[in-house]
């Protein structure tokens, strides 16, 4: 039984990395609005801060969501999947703004024609989410 | 831009064991229902088939979601991230049940209290599922 006697933290199963994925799904809206990565120190520091707090495998540090672009995703709710290693974040999305390109969710290419398409508009220009520095 | 002229395969960028994560999500409810993964192999025939189709990394071999509990999963619509590297798949989910515990989500795992503590139902006994055999 997960969780009965471990620490919250020592019940998921890390990957090889230390990482577990973590999915952002809106509070109210029920949107899927990214995908990222946490180490055990980013899950610890999102319940602590109330806040989603990543784990950037490019950069390989801590990612506070929202600390450029001031899109944070403030926390509702935590869970914890079947098999321990998948976490779903509710989430507050400040500025209505989860992409790096400026639009609502980052799953905005759909495949139809079998094509990639855009389907989503942009709600602001990256250029001036960022001020041209990413 | 992603899909412009590649394939909508090789549009995709598969991680070191030529994976890329599935969610799949309910189309009409909103629900999360469970992450899973895929190879290229298994994404083709989701879209071929109308149906999600994993990679099971335990068994090493394509995962035709339903093909025990006969708990299909319908494809309404597939999206790609703005990385490329994850999938949203939008199903119906057929028996109202996409977790092998029997639950409708494979998210039932709260973090309350600082532990993990299951909030959903089980709707059906996973032994009438899968006749003990899982």
């Amino acid at each position: 039984m997960i969780g009965s006697d471990k620490d919250w933290l020592s019940a998921i199963r890390w990957d090889a990395d230390g990482l577990v994925p973590a999915i952002a799904q809106d509070a109210t809206s029920g949107d899927i609005l990214m995908m990222a990565w946490m180490n055990e120190e980013a899950l610890r520091l999102t319940v602590a801060e109330n806040r989603a707090i990543y784990y950037s495998r490019s950069r390989r540090k801590l990612w506070r969501k929202g600390e450029s672009s001031g899109h944070v995703q403030q926390l509702h709710e935590i869970r914890l999947d079947c098999d321990a290693d998948v976490i779903l974040l509710k989430v507050t999305q400040e500025g209505g703004i989860a992409c790096h390109t400026g639009r609502r969710s980052c799953f905005y290419l759909k495949l139809a024609d079998l094509r990639w398409q855009p389907v989503d508009p942009v709600l602001k220009d990256p250029e001036a989410i960022y001020g041209g520095g990413h």
